[in-house]
């Protein structure tokens, strides 16, 4: 047996008012004045003094905003590279990235993207990175995807859906400060949690399973039970919790895989622009037959928070759209491998997937 | 507030038999070939074929066999260093260190010391080290003291007894191989369990407390239990958890701080070379007035393990020997404050603990 030697995050912050602290933090990492700090920032900040007004702009720094309505592409990551290559003579001394799940990934593959060559999508898959990426800093807004501690950043490009897997993908630091999740709309706070739900009842029933990965999720599972279905009300503790539930998923899913809703909801993104959070829920919504008590919990939290998930959204696809979306989710061949083990080709076929996704 | 940016350990490896990927881990880090990697070994590994010819040595490579029947010295430390300068031209490709906390702490230890001037006395206390450490590895073969993630490697010296707190001491490179820990004498493995079990009550019960902490904290207890209380059998499911159980419990008390129990067990440790496993477990079961739950259940489990805690160990000490002991424990101010709050000189006087180490 060959185990992954798994890269950690190597600095993290934690604590409610953290974010006060960037400029003591990203100081000592500038390289020189020409070389400037690159802020990726979700639009939805662009008129919030309160957050914006703490990002320290020093020399050439810049705040760019990016909307994270759509899930991030291989052609922005490869335009904003450009954009930065173009417009400054040296790399930049850092990539920070502050929002959700989209911002993240988008600070990781722009980082990476500065350092090697081509386009972001000649590395979507497992380890074809081979330059140490631009020091990089991710400070989540949202809590639940895991991507602040995940070896990957998942990107939608011209032929798939897939993360650019490697050990030059996770960030350098991290600024985990629960008060930035306050205010988020009520849909994007459920759908975003149960990413981290999902992705931990994936975790914990896959195949892949070892002490590591599973007392990391369960931490995680029992994090979002409390936040989703003990607790009454959203609070500060429920913020800092759901902040730590998405820690401790993403470390679980990090060191074993995620499953079928993840690999389905890729197919649903890549087709129909699905937001990863959403379409997680869209799909397992309708898991039952591979996750039955998941799904059932999954409900009674949907049921107490009055959320909406949407359905027949595959309805009036077509058989060639069908077969693309079944495409790009039997590509993620780890993925069922965790859920279903080495013969999971038997129990997944193109018309049981084209049946699922019918129905959703 | 100012919340401390925390150094993690950057890479991890999980897995039963994991240690025979040493190999491939160290092989890119050596520097060139005159500069070797020393191999600190916990001496009870000497005559033992299975874990030694799996060390791979090559070029200058060394093993240095150490006893772990006293907890590590600053004096033994600088006479490693001595050793290592005037045995080699270079300093090492790696310190890697193979045992209990005891062998953890010296080889991060030594790592500091051979690129920093002095004594390793001189740094016992918080952020005092300024150069980089040698690259240092660590991989236990004992679970519960958390040595392997923390920020630290505790120290006797001349003076005191205290750790080398700074963001360079934490282990470049950490191997979980829970094979390791299999055929630790029943007592050790009790004692050293319990450091774990004990640091969570006093960083779960402490006032320096964060969410971060009380997630892993919770899930090291919680994982503690099971192997301690729940199981009636001492298995490789046990060793896989309470490795886990030590690597959570070691990051709750690195981001917050232990209490009583460590600060009264540093004072027996300094005075009587107690080792920290049964110090910690002398101390606590005393502790009913701080921990009354956890030292409730720390009984029940030293009942179900037929563990022996030795008492009356100081009885018949000299009033100028607590008075030591009770300097020593009173040094380790950031315990004291965890454990009690701002004013705990009000409730901790050196009389106080003089007739708590009286019953000890």
């Amino acid at each position: 047996m060959q185990y992954r030697n798994f890269p950690m995050v190597p600095r993290v912050i934690f604590g409610r008012g953290s974010f006060n602290q960037i400029q003591e933090i990203l100081t000592p990492k500038r390289v020189n004045t020409k070389a400037p700090f690159i802020f990726l920032v979700d639009e939805v900040f662009q008129d919030n003094p309160w957050l914006i007004d703490r990002i320290p702009l020093r020399f050439l720094d810049q705040i760019i905003f990016v909307s994270a309505e759509e899930e991030p592409k291989t052609s922005q990551v490869d335009a904003l590279v450009e954009e930065l290559k173009s417009r400054f003579t040296q790399n930049p001394s850092g990539i920070i990235g502050i929002g959700g799940g989209t911002l993240l990934d988008m600070a990781k593959a722009v980082a990476i993207m500065l350092t090697n060559e081509g386009s972001a999508a000649d590395y979507q898959g497992w380890d074809l990175v081979s330059n140490e990426a631009v020091y990089h800093v991710g400070i989540p807004t949202i809590s639940g995807t895991g991507a602040e501690v995940s070896r990957t950043t998942v990107l939608t490009g011209p032929e798939k859906k897939l993360g650019i897997n490697s050990d030059f993908t996770p960030f350098d630091q991290v600024m985990l400060d629960p008060e930035l999740t306050r205010g988020l709309p009520q849909n994007q706070w459920f759908y975003t949690g149960m990413d981290c739900y999902i992705h931990c009842i994936e975790s914990l029933t896959g195949t892949y399973l070892n002490a590591f990965s599973q007392s990391y999720g369960e931490k995680a599972l029992e994090l979002c039970r409390n936040v989703f279905l003990e607790k009454n009300v959203r609070d500060e503790d429920s913020e800092d919790k759901l902040m730590m539930a998405s820690w401790h998923g993403g470390m679980s899913i990090a060191y074993s895989q995620v499953g079928v809703a993840h690999a389905m909801s890729y197919g649903l993104s890549y087709l129909l622009g699905t937001k990863h959070g959403i379409g997680n829920c869209i799909v397992f919504n309708h898991l039952e037959e591979f996750y039955p008590q998941g799904v059932s919990e999954f409900k009674k939290m949907v049921r107490k928070h009055d959320i909406e998930i949407p359905t027949g959204i595959c309805k009036d696809l077509t058989d060639k759209e069908f077969d693309k979306m079944i495409d790009i989710a039997l590509m993620l061949v780890p993925l069922w491998e965790n859920a279903l083990g080495k013969n999971w080709q038997e129990i997944i076929t193109r018309e049981k997937l084209k049946n699922m996704y019918k129905k959703m």
